[in-house]
């Protein structure tokens, strides 16, 4: 369905319309694991994941073989101002990378059996730099979050968002401190490894940027557009399409986490459909996840991006739904209760 | 091949004979890793596996797609004494559940593509009570042993070995116990689920063992002869197979630490093979884990046993080989370096 808003205000009334988990089947999924050969609760987190996508999924027995992986690729504005390790040409080169199976992520799509789509925006037109302008137009926010709301296969079982794109720490890192507060050394990290001079003009530049638009941006979906990049835009909203299709969405890292605040802030509740993939060792995760409420699934010191750290978590999601819908019950195998 | 060892003395012996890592093949492993489209580190701890994946299997690009999960079966004779939430009789029940893919493990295997075998150890004969008595006789524990070393397939890429036994986590606190010293309260946990009496009768009955048995079971293959059980000592023995066929072993929950730790101490170095899959709920598992050195790759709260914890593991080992193995070099994908 082609995306359903054509303003930041129509998303924004969308967003508050989107539906719930299934009451029934969350019931029939607790019932469900009560009943498995299995000492209760011996299973641990796998218990809840299974019957949390079993909710959303609308039923008893989840499923999780068919998982798509969605990557969003932007540049930005402020890439050319020395806030990445790496040149902003980097961008399109991993594009390219993507397409021909080379990256992390295709190989982490391939083992876990998900379908991977690369969603390349307008990489010849970096976002402003967003110490002087806000760094989209509505037009040009509108079009990324329907980018990501296309990219969503509605007969996806489980969706991961993940993102490319040179300098956006810093922008994610912009969207956090205007959303959630705090100084811009709050919410910098190293990223693809900046030195420390690196650091420091990320967190002026952020800085910046907050002076700029720190009213304005006080609005959720307002600090998207003037400090955040097409392809946090686009992670945005292919989360909320996934909300509509009711398709449970493991969250990344940083970035992805940043685009997921627009939402869950904008609309409380939007991220009850997310669970935190991991964390990564960008400094200002852990802070991150706090604010959504978000406890991870794994911690391995990841900070790659490109959606690796949910990607790697699908493994354990899979692991979780097959226990789930695979087991037998104690009368179905004749073994005894405890 | 048939076990090389018909008693505890030429299995101590054999243990201090097994190969070490390929160096070459670490060596060329880590070149490939510094070359490979990524930031240096940004895969965090599963560039460290997949190197040493790679130091193991003696090859430059690892490979992970051919898993084994073994299972030994066996029961306890203090299982007679209420130690468990579980009667006895579940230990040859869930060896059916096992045979007919209706367990945890069966799932957990299925969807990280290992082939697993169950391997019942006379469970109609339980190990004597160690409180009165060892728990097995030196023939009786070398063949568990043996067991655990037939069942290892020499082409498997990597290794699970997991346990059901109704009452062994008495047992492996024990062992635990008797060569890491400290109480009998700081080794014993809920088990299955035991309520406050039963976890003090656990206590009493590995207190009562340790004292019938602590001088003798200072000794590691003395203590796993006298307070274990034949699970434990047919994982001992496919972990030690493991390393004589170099494949890597993903080290499950409380019980199967408790074996490795008998190799470890009776053998330093021996362990150098195994990754800690996950850190189960069982409450000393992260104290064995401290004394094994080994940092767990999952913490998801876990406390079944069957392998459960290292098979779902399995994932992300799978997930750090696939990108080793499979992603493109800076040169070969025409990205600009840092």
């Amino acid at each position: 369905m082609p995306a359903p808003f054509q303003s930041l205000a129509a998303f924004r009334t969308l967003l508050s319309t989107l539906p719930g988990p299934d009451a029934g089947a969350v019931q029939a999924a607790t019932a469900r694991n009560g009943q498995l050969t299995k000492p209760p609760g011996a299973l641990g987190r796998l218990e809840d994941v299974a019957i949390w996508v079993a909710g959303w999924q609308g039923r008893e027995k989840p499923v999780a073989d068919a998982p798509q992986v969605v990557i969003f690729a932007a540049n930005h504005g402020v890439a050319a101002r020395g806030v990445s390790a790496f040149p902003p040409e980097v961008t399109v080169q991993m594009v390219a990378n993507f397409r021909h199976g080379g990256a992390a992520i295709n190989q982490l799509s391939r083992c876990f059996g998900a379908a991977m789509t690369v969603h390349a925006l307008d990489l010849d037109h970096p976002t402003a730099d967003f110490t002087t302008d806000a760094a989209m137009t509505e037009t040009e926010v509108v079009a990324a979050l329907a980018t990501g709301w296309d990219a969503v296969d509605p007969g996806a079982h489980l969706l991961v968002t993940g993102e490319m794109g040179i300098g956006n720490t810093t922008s994610a890192a912009a969207v956090a401190a205007a959303i959630l507060g705090g100084t811009a050394d709050d919410w910098v990290g190293r990223g693809t490894g900046v030195d420390d001079a690196g650091l420091a003009r990320k967190s002026a530049i952020v800085a910046a940027g907050l002076a700029r638009h720190l009213e304005a941006a006080s609005d959720p979906l307002q600090a998207l557009r003037r400090l955040g990049g097409r392809e946090i835009a686009a992670m945005a909203g292919a989360i909320a399409r996934a909300r509509a299709e009711r398709i449970p969405v493991i969250l990344d890292g940083f970035i992805c986490c940043a685009a997921a605040l627009v939402l869950d802030r904008a609309a409380p509740g939007a991220l009850d459909h997310c669970i935190a993939g991991h964390v990564s060792a960008e400094g200002a995760h852990p802070r991150l996840l706090a604010a959504l409420g978000k406890a991870p699934l794994l911690s391995l010191g990841l900070r790659l991006g490109e959606g690796s750290g949910a990607a790697l978590a699908l493994g354990v999601v899979q692991g979780a739904v097959a226990c789930h819908s695979g087991m037998a019950t104690f009368a179905e195998a004749g073994v005894s209760g405890a």
